[in-house]
């Protein structure tokens, strides 16, 4: 199970009523963040979720409204008696920017680790989330991210008791881990236990980009899509092509083929006052479209 | 007349209900704020103030609380379509910390003046604002600074005629300037048709400190001072020595020997839930004290 919150659904600038886009997840006690634009520590108060539990933090992109809250999230970590290591994920360039805004933020009572996305693809385990990132189409370098829970397959005991497994290796073959007899030299292999392949969790993020082949490609059939509809007025699309942003509607196109079970969408335009009068309209488009709210959640489980 | 708001009053890090402790002021359109933490640009917006009219941006010290929403303010204040300078003033070392937290923001729309204070004490001339800076006593070097507006003395209408000055000079010489005849070369002085010396407006800023003689020194007879009460509880008094930080008793204390005629206590510890639960028994040392709210307002004029 993991618990996701859309800590806020701005775009460029925090407002009175509206936080920076940035998403916080937890499963098993371990916490990931992506993104952490300016006041993400109050929304993360506000929506009644613990900075302590912060264990990865992973950034798009060096826009300010994506990354300027690094310095205050780091010191309120600290200021939380947290003394594991907090990683910190990003584009090629992550180091650079973190050591800089970091000035503010000298000291810290934790480890901090700062880790390179340097290819333009990849994938990276982080304990309990498998972290994807891909390319984006974005003024600077932008990743998009998927999160994935893996699921086990199931394990069936009279499989194994088919297979003679002795009991004792049953726990470690349900978890992948292969068994050697130290008498007998028998070796037991996971599939001796397990019964097919299962689907797990997956969750896309992906702001601030214009649409583009790397999303149809990486983001396909997720839980939950989490994407920018920066613009939902559709005299605005000249500005989503100049600013390379998306509208809401070229969100809900990509969604068409992509089939998320959910999407969100997100950093609105400070312009865009009441984004919600836009749904009715774009559920004609994608019938799973929401136009996410500061502080939105959701659980999602195995099924 | 200037225009006072005090947009935070938090310390350590921005809450739910509290923002970061921030001056805003407004005098003849121009606008000057004393720090900036993280979400300083949101406590503008909620108090119905504008970025736009920011011209000077003075910085007590580099801890992030007080300086970690600069770039989002600089960017905010871009989007503003702001054209004209920004001056941003602090101590020794300024010019490398702007420069560092600007990597998230290194293109603006006007031109940004940064300015080192690297003397122990001074007076700088910024427009309408006298700006007089000493030095306090905290963990790094940390500036407080007096606002003080000049008035000037009266113009005396039959002191003018008295001295045979020519109308043509009247305005000049009310303004200080001197003239000379271009004819007769005879040189008339802006005391010849002025009154007395009149009393100005003077506003003090200190926080974080401990009480120290420059406080005593530059901060007497103010119409405002507004300094750190970051505890109220009194068992927190070796926090206060340890952390370098005034308690509310002790800025009282202060108070009852430089005389404010308006005190306001901020900066507030993240532990102190209720600090107005103080405010009567802070009374009974100095009975100007307020504990100061967000968004405070007050408008000083000549008396």
């Amino acid at each position: 199970m993991i618990e996701v919150c859309l800590l806020g659904t701005g775009g460029m600038m925090p407002l009175t009523n509206r936080f920076l886009t940035s998403l916080y997840c937890k499963c098993e006690g371990s916490g990931l963040l992506i993104d952490c634009g300016e006041a993400t520590q109050i929304a993360i108060k506000k929506a009644n979720l613990s900075v302590y539990d912060i264990d990865y933090i992973l950034i798009t992109h060096f826009h300010a409204d994506h990354i300027s809250g690094l310095p205050g999230l780091l010191l309120s970590i600290g200021n939380s008696e947290k003394k594991t290591k907090v990683t910190i994920l990003g584009p090629k360039g992550i180091k650079e920017v973190v050591k800089s805004l970091r000035i503010i933020a000298p000291e810290l009572p934790f480890p901090v680790e700062v880790v390179e996305l340097d290819k333009k693809e990849g994938e990276i385990k982080l304990n309990v989330f498998n972290i994807q990132y891909y390319e984006l189409k974005h003024k600077m370098i932008c990743l998009g991210y998927n999160i994935i829970l893996n699921r086990l397959p199931e394990f069936l005991k009279q499989k194994a008791i088919d297979n003679n497994i002795p009991i004792k290796y049953w726990n470690k073959l349900q978890h992948l881990i292969e068994c050697e007899d130290e008498i007998t030299g028998v070796k037991y292999t996971p599939d001796m236990v397990l019964g097919e392949e299962r689907k797990g969790i997956k969750i896309s993020y992906f702001t601030d980009t214009r649409p583009c082949d790397n999303i149809l490609k990486w983001t396909r059939d997720t839980d939950l899509t989490i994407c920018e509809g920066m613009y939902g007025n559709t005299d605005k699309s000249t500005n989503a092509k100049r600013y390379m942003h998306m509208t809401m509607v070229e969100a809900c196109e990509i969604a068409k083929e992509t089939k998320p079970k959910n999407l969100w969408l997100t950093h609105y335009s400070p312009a865009e006052v009441k984004p919600q009068v836009y749904e009715k309209e774009l559920k004609k488009i994608y019938s799973k479209v929401k136009i996410a709210k500061d502080g939105e959640k959701i659980k999602l489980v195995f099924v």
